[in-house]
């Protein structure tokens, strides 16, 4: 349901928006409870479709056709916008009793028609049972059919059983809602409806790990379950807030129950509101990603098709990225003790970061360098040359040509290179590097980076499962699609074991014939409890510059989530999906095999799940997508 | 070329948004002209990509690269949101001679590059004589390895010679670009820029009928072209006055060309701007359509598919066709004679708007009436009952069924339905009265409306073409998407003949064996000037209640242009497409074949051209698209 209020807020102060609904039981007069739900700063209304109060009136042959409310008491533009509707709490499609199994089917059908007759955004369903197979099959059937509406499916965050309330929950809800869902194939237009837990039974952060990786809509909470402050307005509990700052990052929405005598519903909303400035943490980080969550981009192809201005212009907006270059380069040359000045290269210099990083510590130092930039791209050469002239006083030699195949005048002691990709080497840095060392000194020559090492880690992210199937590019086919690794800022996912180091890539590398084909197979510990494995979430670490074996003697940078570099904004994770989810138990062991192959034209990646299950090779010779060398 | 602002003044005061940019010759900085345009009240700056100037300050091995400005001058989101870049003007790549070509061809393709390097938003290229075959070439490659960029192609309107700049035009420029964007398949990427012609050459209001069926983006205008007022301000003559009416349709924007001293450029903007205010028209359909133009719907399927709440709501907006409704109902009962109550059956009575006007006329004569209203749609049912209740004070009959399997206990006097889609037949009007016929009185039984005409017009619209090659369903092919009509308000088209009548429905229609098969071949007269054809335009007359022959005896409906009922809003035309476009030259005649066919569960239409060349038949057995009976 989204929020009418276009306005954002975001940009004058920095707050999340909240968007709340009041739940409304059986109201006679619809127009008059959605006046007093927006006076009292709610977005929309949380209603019964259909309830015997609203046909009580009705005699006579016309009563057998009364469903509901009139439609006309709203305009359309109102159900879309104002009106979640809640179905039947008394129907059970999965009751063993035959009878009510087929009235309440016939009820449930009627109400999915009348729900989608008004064009609400969308439906509230509960799942109160492990078993919703009925359930299941007959909103599945409306959701093939082309259902334009959204289910909202509620549960409870943690089971509590009437019989024994304060005893360990013997269900764990998620199943009932991952049965539910699997049945439906996943669509997204399913949503979850999270209720808040009683206080003693909250999750803690390692169990609200995995509702993160679900689509998570709203929090349910019930008046009840709010605090007084001093001066009588609500508050909630710190753990609440806890809960509620973990699932701000999925931009929830708030559905508020009244099962108290407060009648000042207003102080809840606005209480909720406040939590989102409270609560919000921004960072530099948060400023740079807004609007890119879970949004699949391709991986650049920088060998083959030229970067445009407005790539270069986001590469060097990361100020940590740089400062930590400048830094291995002043380490490095700090040591300079021969009489000549040292050669620099900085190839595939772009528009020139590298070449300032350089230069600067050149003039930090006070050490006159022989600087070459080194760049194919003809409209990054033009920016270098104006650079070269205005800012650089013609210092700097330009080179345009592919750093594979140029003939250099002399050899360098250091070659400073950004050639790494999301997952480190996928931009073909080890095979632009193999062939730019030929004119790096072979004895005391450096490259800086010096090494990498991408990462991997399973995740749960039916969210981006969806992406890649619902947002396929035209010319590819959904099988191509699932094959195809996409560079991608993670949101809404589960990452279900800390990342392991796949492949190493040491620079230079002066062996007779460097090969950059790699394999390996990686077993991850076994899973602390039940989740869907959709893919594997990738990362790197790089070493510009390694000192020695002590603490603090590399330079680094590293995107994996364990010991990312503060600050820097560079680089989203990139991801390698399956083509279909595979359901894991608590205990499972997730055991995958990566492969990097090339051939004279290009290189690619395959991978395949070995345990818990095996599945086909994944991208065989590069068929969906490799990356070209020329 | 979007403009910034984000304000729309629509609603306030009723005004064209106008947006304008100026023509910069070669500035030396660049950002400096940005600012003095966006002060001038431009909205953006076209100015040559690269220009001799630009690079003259480079000298030594660097010169070589200097292509243009540095990309680093303007932020990534500058470039694209506020530049349009002019090709050189130089090059000619339809040369006879082999070296021009050949140095053309490197400077264009290099400039294409930087012009995607940068970002731009669009290029300008100018088609200054009838061949461009190569350009054509050039620019059809970029397009179809995925050019990201508009290609805005300037033309005058009206071709002057310069040897013989006042005797008639050789050229019709229209060729020039018609064989451009043929050759680049009618690409949607390419838009035109016209220019303004001289005062003595403006073109007539017919003429400039078939520039409003092309892509127009932008008119150009030369500061000379203007005159100045009492004040010293710029004006422009009436006659260029009407030519911006007619393009205001199409959102247009403008390019200032200044080759005057007058160094107030602020003032030509500033006048374009009122212009938007005092050339705009809007009525009730501008309202009502706004947002909708050229916009593909499917038409409904309502004897399958229950109508939504939403649908509803949009038809009982139009007053004027109710009205008229009304008035047919009126002038039938005031010459009722009978003892009894007439019996008025409203069948397909939706949310019950014919029964409402059927009341109304009761009201008016003081003449009780029997009103039943069948609708066989459950959530339409619902509302009738709660009007029947709260409004009609439980005087109608309501009876939920199909009124083709009804069983009535009375025969009616009157049958009221409103069944009609944008081709009249096309919603099953026919099938559904002949159904319902059987309980109307076979003697004086009366059908409202009693006949139906259908009308198609041959049209050019390369806009819709696009539509449906790009826009087509996930389900279907692209075959499948031109044999499939679509309803659409028709904006950027041009209609090449009036429209002819094709196919006449009667109600109540006594016959043993009512035959709704139709077949008619249409000849349109010659037209009048070079065009493509690329589908027909398909309207209706309804003849609601016909008194006799005399002037004014018949209440009507139409949709067709040259009877449209004034006012009416309900049905945007539909449109039948071809699969190619098809080329037509002066003189040519186009002539149709449509077929309305049937089987036991579905109607459908098939068409084909005979002339000026014949066409495979489109839809054949309604394979790709047609209408269920049940």
């Amino acid at each position: 349901m989204e929020s009418n209020d276009q306005h954002s807020d975001a940009s004058s102060d920095k707050r999340k928006k909240m968007s709340c609904g009041l739940y409304f039981d059986a109201p006679k007069n619809l127009k008059e409870a959605i006046e007093m739900s927006i006076n009292f700063g709610y977005h929309f209304l949380v209603t019964q479709l259909t309830h015997p109060s609203l046909v009580e009136d009705f005699d006579g042959p016309d009563a057998a056709h009364v469903i509901g409310r009139t439609d006309r008491i709203l305009k359309a533009v109102e159900w879309n916008r104002l009106i979640l509707g809640e179905l039947s709490t008394s129907t059970d499609v999965d009751s063993e009793d035959i009878e009510i199994q087929k009235s309440s089917r016939a009820t449930l059908e009627q109400e999915l028609g009348f729900a989608s007759h008004l064009g609400l955004p969308a439906i509230l369903i509960y799942l109160t049972k492990p078993k919703n197979i009925q359930l299941a099959r007959i909103i599945n059937e409306r959701l093939v059919l082309g259902l334009q509406l959204a289910v909202w499916v509620q549960i409870p965050i943690v089971h509590v059983s009437r019989e024994n309330p304060m005893g360990e929950s013997e269900h764990d809800t998620w199943d009932w809602w991952n049965d539910f869902r699997t049945y439906c194939d996943y669509d997204k237009r399913l949503r979850l409806v999270l209720e808040m837990p009683s206080i003693k039974n909250c999750p803690t952060s390692e169990e609200l790990d995995r509702w993160i990786g679900e689509p998570v809509k709203a929090l349910f909470l019930r008046t009840s379950q709010f605090l007084k402050n001093q001066f009588g307005k609500p508050v909630l509990p710190k753990s609440y807030q806890n809960i509620i700052q973990r699932f701000m990052a999925l931009d929830v929405q708030y559905i508020i129950y009244s099962d108290t005598e407060d009648s000042d519903l207003g102080s809840y909303s606005k209480y909720i509101n406040f939590l989102g400035k409270k609560l919000y943490f921004c960072n530099n980080m948060a400023d740079f990603i807004e609007g890119c969550e879970d949004y699949l981009q391709n991986p650049l192809q920088p060998l083959t098709e030229h970067l445009e201005s407005t790539v270069y212009e986001v590469f060097e907006r990361d100020a940590t990225k740089y400062i930590n270059y400048e830094n291995a380069v002043l380490r490095l040359l700090k040591h300079w003790k021969e009489p000549r000045e040292p050669v620099i290269m900085v190839v595939g210099a772009g528009r020139g970061p590298l070449v300032q990083a350089v230069l600067d510590v050149s003039k930090t130092l006070d050490l006159k360098c022989k600087v070459y930039a080194i760049e194919k791209n003809p409209y990054a050469m033009n920016t270098l040359v104006h650079r070269n002239k205005y800012e650089w006083d013609s210092q700097v030699t330009l080179v345009k040509t592919d750093m594979r195949s140029w003939e250099a005048p002399e050899l360098a002691d250091v070659l400073v290179s950004e050639l790494l990709g999301s997952f480190g080497d996928n931009e073909l840095s080890p095979e632009c590097l193999d062939g730019a060392q030929k004119f790096l000194n072979p004895k005391t020559g450096v490259s800086i980076p010096s090494q990498y090492t991408s990462f991997i880690a399973p995740i749960q992210s039916t969210k981006i499962f969806n992406e890649i199937r619902d947002n396929r590019m035209p010319d590819k086919t959904l099988k191509q699609s699932y094959e195809t690794p996409y560079v991608v800022h993670l949101n809404n996912f589960y990452q279900l074991a800390p990342p392991e180091a796949l492949f190493v890539f040491d620079h230079p590398n002066f062996t007779d014939c460097p090969d950059n084909k790699r394999y390996k197979s990686i077993r991850f510990p076994p899973i602390s409890k039940a989740a869907v494995l959709t893919g594997f979430a990738g990362f790197f670490e790089t070493v510009l510059l390694d000192e020695g074996s002590e603490e603090g003697s590399k330079v680094m940078l590293s995107t994996n989530p364990e010991t990312h570099t503060p600050d820097m904004v560079s680089w989203f994770p990139i991801v390698f999906s399956l083509a279909v989810p595979v359901q894991l138990k608590a205990g499972d062991v997730v055991r995958v095999s990566f492969w990097r192959e090339e051939n004279f034209e290009k290189v690619w990646y395959e991978w395949c799940l070995e345990s818990p299950c095996r599945t086909p090779i994944m991208n065989v010779n590069g068929r969906s997508y490799s990356l070209k060398k020329k």
